[in-house]
């Protein structure tokens, strides 16, 4: 099966200036044949013109179309099998049974938004019905609900080549709220982004949506993705990766005339807190738990536990013992490509580098080309406090166990940290009555409170908050994950005394699709 | 009863630095005795450290605490009588009729809020039940809800002296979210706001609630308003105001090192499309609402209609004709304050050099000090359409007429416009079947579309959306008035297999409030 080389403009093709770019084999660390062709200015202007025009005909068609439009999608998706799996993974290095149960959860994702639209739930349908005889002035009618707000940009995520990439998270979310999608496929995996790409088009195709619904975009550089975010016509960006990168589109979109809302996940460390009496009873299940979660996926993951805080004392020593004998016989990983790799090396390297930080243990196997070897360091409590650098994510296998003179150190440990998308108590029930102030203060710097579990592993469900205060993200007010994370790409509009035929359906007063609705501050189903 | 003339650092005082500003009665041109103390970064920062202490034990309050604290806002604002009234008229030229009305809606927006926060709807609570024996993996327990974000700076409006200033929309919304707040006064009514400043204090004690909850600096420049939006402890901002103020903020709160949401509700022209057929049974009627609803309030509202549109042709000549009579009725007014007036005089004799700009209609009536004097303009669809500067707000009683060769350039002319609070429409329903496109044009650029009506008049209830895209607002995502506003100051938390006795009330399995859920994907009051 030959793979599509060229830019998605819509349904047209385009090879740009005819420069191209090739995926690596992060393995054996060579060049993938394939050539793509990296988009230019002219092709994300004509993408953008078309995602407009698209964008009437797309925001309006029947919920029941655009499900039936992502169901295609991972139907598409599926259909690629084998083809798909090894792209996936001889471009990231990541095992074909990651890659596999990577598709299974993007191709859940696109039907879990597929049976909400269905619901209507999203839409948030508000009545006010009028009071024409209201003294002094008249009680208008007035029915509010949410709506698209336009064409959205989606950068693929080096460390989720399906599930945070071209069909992924953001792309559902957006096509399923009505918005057009622009993706900037990331230039570590061209071939699987062309690949999902493609599937996304046929289902665009099979029912019949508007040319410029999907736009699919190469570049290895910068200017393809400050052009999609800078455009005029783009209305909100979804952007997973690193602090630098999204805080680079974040800037720009703050910059332009009309600023536009970028939704960018990024960076974190996701503090875990293990307190004595938990460490007195399960040290070694403890240890062994997160020696595993700190190096899944060779440490690749937003949710990896980077940072371990602990009071001194014979418990920690303990733990600490465990901990060591756990992780020397972790095994060092590939990294997902070569940038990844040599971050990995240089920020491990600069964090060990730091005053009184040293390596408490590393997995006895030592790291080949393009791996990362697993690595925890030990600093003081003080030390992180005072020292910023003591912050910074190391993007990999990397964790480092903060030692705290007491409780009060460690609450204020806590209170220095950034914002963060988890973080996690190990506690018995005695250590949670003690040390409640720090789970409350844990509480105000993460999307997600974790207790006695590891962060690594994201419930894709309702409940689910994968966000969190800066860094974490750049807008704490939503979800990356989950049905709700809809809600990044709607806005509420209201129509004040508006002729029902000229109502959306989930405004009319028959209610059509019987959706739940709070018609004059009372939820209901009822038809009006 | 004599006015609190220093700042309000929680429960203390603050002289500054020994500076004074006053205020200024705007239809005598003379300053009004009391010196206010302006505030120094000093007191900012104070302010701040104070918030950020009485954040844990103000967000933790019980509802029904926080809701008593709301309601006693409103009683002690009314428990001011006339003292407030007079004030607030002395200081802003407004009629007493207007701001005892005025008055009538900021205190039942404190009390909606204290309503709302009881049925706990607010807090958006979702829980996924554990799976424990799910395969490959156990599903977590996984409950989410909204909690404030943290200390909220809110910036006094010029044009709502009560309903969007001290106690008003953005103070009552991050009240009830849990955000302590930090008001900057409006220059334009220091003693209205010291007055509305001290009822909250009296309330906040009586309900012992945090010293911290609520802080009120004065300033008549910038540095108190740049000093608190980019303090490290400021988690939000609420401004109502012009276009460049709220830029400016949102431009320092996205320049900080952790960027925080703006939410500024800012210009609009409020578009209103006259329509063929209603112009032609009822030119006369919509005249006369139409001179009405621009100089309301000598035009100073933020959804005064600042663009009418119509179709050459003899309907719009009939319209033109009763507009010209009605409008030559109207009266000047007495503007906020000089600075006001003084922009209104430059920006619509700006207006009207504009090529192709010409008067229509103006108020018979000369304007006095202070006074703006109500006027049409007219101009040509073309004109618009290119002209960038036709699309700027003259804030008061001024508005033009782009008058269209056809629909086609009609629909030319709402494709050009920025994004506005509100789009209206005015039409029968045969205008609406002809041009059905243009509603749609008209919704993709406004927060509310209304339909024969007036964008004057802003219902306060559950389907208000007060909001839109740039420059009607920074984020046309929310509302900043009615219950919904609260989403402004919340984020979402996720708690993953936390014990039962460390979860918030609202995600307990007892559901001891009895509030609506999503459990299991299905919406129900039960307990678990």
């Amino acid at each position: 099966m030959s793979i599509e080389r060229r830019n998605r403009i819509g349904f047209e093709f385009s090879e740009g200036s005819g420069s191209t770019m090739q995926g690596v084999n992060p393995v054996t660390n060579t060049m993938i044949p394939d050539k793509f062709f990296i988009a230019t200015p002219e092709d994300v202007d004509k993408a953008m013109r078309k995602a407009q025009a698209a964008f009437h005909a797309y925001s309006t068609s029947n919920w029941n179309q655009r499900a039936a439009f992502l169901e295609t999608i991972a139907d598409e998706m599926e259909a690629l099998g084998d083809v798909l799996v090894k792209k996936a993974s001889e471009e990231t290095g990541l095992p074909e049974a990651r890659i596999i149960g990577e598709r299974g959860r993007t191709t859940s994702q696109l039907r879990m938004f597929a049976s909400y639209i269905r619901t209507g739930n999203w839409v948030e349908a508000t009545i006010d019905t009028a009071i024409p005889d209201r003294t002094p002035v008249p009680k208008p009618d007035l029915r509010k609900m949410m709506v698209p707000l336009g064409p959205v940009v989606v950068f693929g995520a080096s460390n989720f080549p399906l599930a945070y990439s071209v069909a992924g998270g953001d792309t559902a979310a957006a096509l399923a709220a009505g918005c057009p999608v622009l993706v900037k496929a990331h230039p570590g995996h061209p071939g699987t982004s062309a690949l999902v790409g493609e599937a996304i088009i046929k289902a665009a195709k099979k029912h019949n949506m508007p040319d410029g619904v999907f736009s699919l975009l190469f570049d290895n550089g910068f200017a393809v993705g400050q052009a999609l975010v800078g455009h005029p016509h783009a209305t909100a960006v979804g952007f997973t990766g690193s602090v630098g990168g999204g805080r680079a589109l974040f800037d720009i979109a703050a910059k332009r005339p009309n600023p536009i809302p970028v939704f960018a996940e990024m960076g974190s460390t996701n503090p875990v807190i293990l307190l004595p009496q938990a460490l007195k009873v399960r040290a070694k299940a403890v240890a062994e738990e997160y020696a595993g979660s700190i190096t899944l996926g060779v440490g690749q993951f937003c949710t990896n536990p980077g940072l371990l805080f602990g009071i001194k004392g014979e418990e920690l020593e303990v733990f600490k013992k465990h901990l060591k004998n756990a992780f020397v016989q972790t095994n060092p990983g590939t990294m997902l490509h070569e940038g990844i790799e040599k971050a990995f090396v240089q920020k491990s390297g600069k964090m060990l580098s730091e005053p009184d930080v040293a390596v408490l243990v590393e997995s006895d196997a030592q790291a080949s080309t393009g791996q990362g070897r697993p690595t925890v360091a030990a600093a003081k409590g003080s030390e992180f406090i005072t020292n910023p650098a003591l912050h910074e994510e190391v993007f990999g296998p990397f964790s480092m166990l903060i030692e705290c003179e007491n409780a009060k150190e460690l609450k204020e440990c806590v209170k220095a940290l950034h914002g963060q998308l988890t973080g996690t108590l190990i506690g018995e029930p005695s250590d949670f009555k003690v040390h409640v102030s720090i789970a409350y203060q844990l509480q105000q710097k993460v999307g997600r409170l974790i207790f006695n579990g590891v962060p690594t592993g994201v419930e894709v469900c309702p409940s689910m908050m994968h966000g969190g205060p800066y860094p974490a993200t750049t807008d704490s007010r939503f979800t990356a994950v989950g049905i709700h994370s809809i809600k990044r790409f709607l806005r509420p509009v209201a129509f004040q005394n508006t002729p029902q035929e000229l109502l959306p359906d989930p405004l009319k007063n028959e209610n059509p699709n019987k959706i739940l609705r709070l018609i004059d501050n009372e939820y209901t189903t009822k038809s009006i």
